[in-house]
């Protein structure tokens, strides 16, 4: 094989379903490597919500976004095919941000290889970003407390499935919004929630007010919309919002209004908007939080697999109909 | 005089004007004080927006509402005319929550004796709820740091005008927002501020983007309405929002709307509410940081004086017209 495929970033998002439209399919040529460069064949790649926001026209995110013509941006796991790096050697598996491309040339930095033992999915669906997301968010903004009450709204998305979880292991009531009646099932009997909202079919009131008789302690947002508020009126004294996403507003020219503060000095509540990259120098501490939790058993996840490249552009469109049934994978 | 006049809750706010319709004026005979009591008579009464909040139906809230029958909850500053007490003398200046009332008995408990040469204005407007209020928010929640940009809106208010002056004291670039020409001319020309907007007359983002070149650090938020979604526009990244008052929307049925949390993320903004009555224990340490502000001379105020103790049911209404020009105060 001396060629092989990349997808560049052509147009930004204008509201409509993402697709082919948005980005050139180009062929390259194998390159040969330089001194201390490494050849990594990428074999999974992970679509995560976050790619939303770096394909956007705002300059001012806390990521630089991704230019028009540049590959475009994702973590992916893969196998080292060819090495001039000490610290690599061919077979090795690991992890960085390469990109939506077959094949990536590194120089080695921000690139990590993968411990022995965890495979292409948990690497992506549990030490990357989602896990990083979930633990950051959960314990270090969210600060649950053993019989607290956990309200996690994409309750069945890759990083609400781990927070659920994470909570439910350190002792919270836990509650998830998710939007179908599979992922409801999926959370409560695979995960071990307390209990699930539909929010497309639930009276979201009732339902909540009969799932959350102690009131809400955390609020770790994943979504946005119209449960929002209601989740919001349910806050208990000192309780703590984490905002972590937004995708049903992702799209819209006018987001939706949110909550009026009065709520926030009658119940003295907190709410945090938090990103990983201010985070990523603690990534050793916060895989050293989450690792336990792994190896008790005590996160489950799934996968929903794309295949091929090219399926990568198509896939982002599930991040906004919720169909896909775990973390989103885009197999090479 | 044998007999004294107190006012007591008789209806909550229905929405109208405050006035005498939602009280009742009733007089007392002046009681024999027994073992350990005090006598005091009321000079001053302080008038707060916190009142509103007390009033209403709501038992939700931080503190007890004040019930119906009871006499209406304030703060005062008085002179203790008869003692039981070895901590109390005749003579003594007392501050304490007395309420609506020419005339209160105490064991004590709650009352403190004023340090000399601080007189009732001073006492009410600076050392008293508004002082520990703006003290709080502003260094234990809002974290301000030389060189940043801070807004404060109702900042000819009680709060807002101290919270002012403590930031710009601290080397912070302090931008105003105020409901008249004449408190304009105040906080820049009077308290130093650097810049003030009148959020009746101005265009609201054109005179903030002008007065902040840098964005916004630190957005203290007293009043609610408009303006508010045009602060949180401009937020930087990792600014604090500090949520103390919403006055303008204590009265309407349905409050309205808040910003999206969109930008939450995007900036990874925290926006916090608080009150005092959790912060109570912290009062010792609250004073001991405002105190040296008073001592150098940074902190000016200026008194709005009601006169006679019915005044006060329709003084209230000033907090919604914003018609008063200080820290509001019933002389008695």
């Amino acid at each position: 094989m001396s060629q092989f495929t990349q997808i560049l970033l052509k147009q930004r998002p204008d509201g409509k379903p993402f697709g082919a439209h948005m980005f050139d399919v180009v062929k390259k040529d194998l390159p040969e490597i330089s001194a201390d460069q490494v050849l990594i064949k990428q074999t999974h790649m992970s679509l995560d919500p976050a790619m939303i926001g770096w394909m956007s026209p705002d300059t001012n995110s806390y990521i630089p976004r991704v230019e028009l013509g540049e590959v475009m941006r994702s973590s992916g796991f893969g196998e080292v095919v060819a090495s001039n790096n000490p610290n690599f050697a061919v077979g090795d598996k690991v992890m960085g941000m390469m990109g939506w491309t077959e094949y990536f040339v590194s120089n080695g930095k921000g690139i990590n290889k993968v411990q022995a033992g965890v495979n292409a999915e948990m690497a992506l669906a549990v030490f990357a970003l989602p896990g990083l997301t979930a633990t950051q968010g959960l314990f270090n903004v969210g600060k649950p407390k053993a019989g607290e009450t956990l309200v996690v709204t994409g309750a069945a998305g890759s990083v609400g499935s781990l927070v659920g979880q994470l909570a439910k292991a350190d002792g919270l009531r836990v509650i998830g919004v998710v939007g179908s009646d599979e992922k409801v099932d999926w959370i409560v009997n695979g995960l071990g929630f307390d209990g699930a909202i539909n929010y497309k079919t639930d009276d979201l009131e009732a339902k909540l007010a009969e799932l959350t008789p102690d009131g809400v302690d955390v609020f770790f947002e994943n979504t946005g919309g119209p449960i929002q508020q209601h989740i919001y009126n349910r806050m208990n004294i000192h309780g703590r919002i984490v905002v972590c996403g937004m995708i049903a507003d992702y799209k819209v020219g006018e987001p939706s209004p949110g909550p009026n503060w009065i709520n926030l000095i009658k119940k003295r509540v907190t709410v945090q908007g938090f990103a990983m990259p201010d985070h990523y120098g603690e990534v050793p501490a916060l895989l050293a939080k989450l690792t336990p939790y792994v190896m008790q058993g005590k996160i489950k996840f799934r996968t929903h697999e794309l295949a091929g490249l090219e399926s990568a552009m198509e896939g982002l469109n599930l991040f906004f109909t919720g169909e896909h049934k775990g973390k989103l994978l885009v197999k090479l």
